[in-house]
């Protein structure tokens, strides 16, 4: 592949029945180098495994997904999620991933203080950045588009990622910049150039948001060409950051789940050669 | 009813299946005095009639629904936006409402440019702020809630809402703060300040942000009290930022569409006086 085509990075959840070692396999046979790994099905078969499974394929990790859920206003809470966190950064460490994607978490149950919410995510990072440093890897805040910002992710926008981010290191805290989430936005592109000279752009994500939204929210994002991202805009705004990483497709759809996982492999290939990587 | 309940305002969309005459009836049976219109119930019976209707119930008209969709980009699109808008003025002085929200429109089929449609949609705006103006009537620019940034309006924060009325006196562009599409939004309380001191909210419409999103997403609009909205918060701002007008109730749900109106005009009362009106 071209150096734009070894940029592109299957997230596994694109193909979301296999296995690692199905996805592996398919995404290695697909001339990838890169696999976006989530940490449900790495623990499935143990992380010493699966980061054989994936080097012994030729690949490279571009992230884990995912840490966060930092929302708890209990103690136990939030002990449990820092726990959880600190073995997510564990098993990125291990498998190489330079990043660790967070998604920080929605309201508490019956909670309606998205200002607190906010507020207890800050001092949660503040206690993991260290760790992360010290474990090589990165914590990479993912805003999520508003739609979720009660049940999913307090964080919404790119700018406010960035701030959350400001008070630490650019090495222990970055930011995602998926197209999904962020494509609405009007100050999004003002927010890639702040990310890129802070040095703190961990990923770019690249998937489609389909018209009409899903009966499941959760499963609006598209492939590249079927909704109404354009791709050329933020390409371009993420390649004059300065962002020289890997590039991920994610997609969450059930009509793509339940197509033949090749064929989706095949697709994305096809539409990030012609779609994302002239841009890049 | 007290000061504060004065001002609430039953936007007729909450009472879906009434006709113009029938929630006139109801809501000043609930002892309102103010009530938001559409345009389709106005042109139903005719605006002369509407008008009367209205007075005659001792009512106000507190906004027409709805101008906007101005993101067009053919010449002939364009000289029907405004025509329409042209029309909706016209109505809205008939009937003595000082507002017409607009809903700025989304991107036309098979475009990708939000930057273009939000251009345009300033363009559209300069050519209606004068028009407006000799009127009586405000444009009220709504944000709406991003998840409907490609296909309903291209203005999706009131700081980009403010920004786009910023050339136009405050007589002539307003903003809508509207709970549904601004809760997420992390600049939203300074935006609401902004928009006070700026002389410019037209409009203070409360509903809740019902979870799980509706499988048609545009009906996730819920009674006051049933979703995450922290109606303290958003009110206690609005309020400090010196509002003192209507404060509208505008609900799209199937469940509250199927229940009978007057109930829900009840409820609405109830959740009015208990949740907002105290922090107004």
């Amino acid at each position: 592949m071209s150096d734009a085509g070894c940029r592109l990075s299957l997230n596994i959840e694109t193909t979301h029945s296999l296995t690692l070692e199905q996805a592996v396999e398919v995404a290695a046979a697909a001339g990838l180098e890169a696999i976006g790994v989530w940490r449900d099905r790495v623990q499935a078969v143990g992380v010493a495994k699966a980061a054989r499974l994936v080097s012994d394929a030729g690949l490279r990790v571009s992230s884990l997904c995912r840490g966060g859920f930092l929302t708890a206003s209990t103690s136990e809470g939030i002990r449990a999620a820092l726990d959880d966190n600190l073995r997510a950064l564990d098993e990125a460490a291990a498998l190489g991933a330079p990043e660790l994607v967070m998604v920080v978490g929605g309201l508490p149950e019956g909670d309606r203080d998205l200002v607190g919410a906010r507020h207890r995510v800050a001092e949660r990072i503040a206690e993991l950045a260290p760790e992360a440093v010290a474990r090589g890897v990165r914590l990479a805040l993912e805003p999520l588009h508003p739609m979720y910002a009660a049940d999913r992710a307090v964080l919404s926008t790119l700018d406010q990622a960035l701030d959350m981010a400001a008070p630490h290191p650019a090495e222990a805290v970055g930011v995602v910049v998926d197209t999904f989430h962020i494509y609405w936005d009007p100050r999004a592109a003002s927010a890639i150039a702040r990310a890129g000279l802070e040095g703190r752009i961990s990923s770019y994500q690249v998937c489609d948001f389909n018209l009409p939204i899903a009966s499941d929210a959760l499963l609006s994002r598209g492939m590249m060409g079927d909704g109404v991202i354009d791709f050329t805009h933020w390409t371009t705004a993420v390649a004059a950051a300065g962002y020289t990483g890997d590039v991920e497709v994610e997609i969450f759809n059930a009509d793509i789940w339940a197509r033949p996982p090749r064929d989706v492999v095949g697709q994305m290939v096809e539409r990030y050669t012609t779609l994302v990587a002239p841009f890049l």
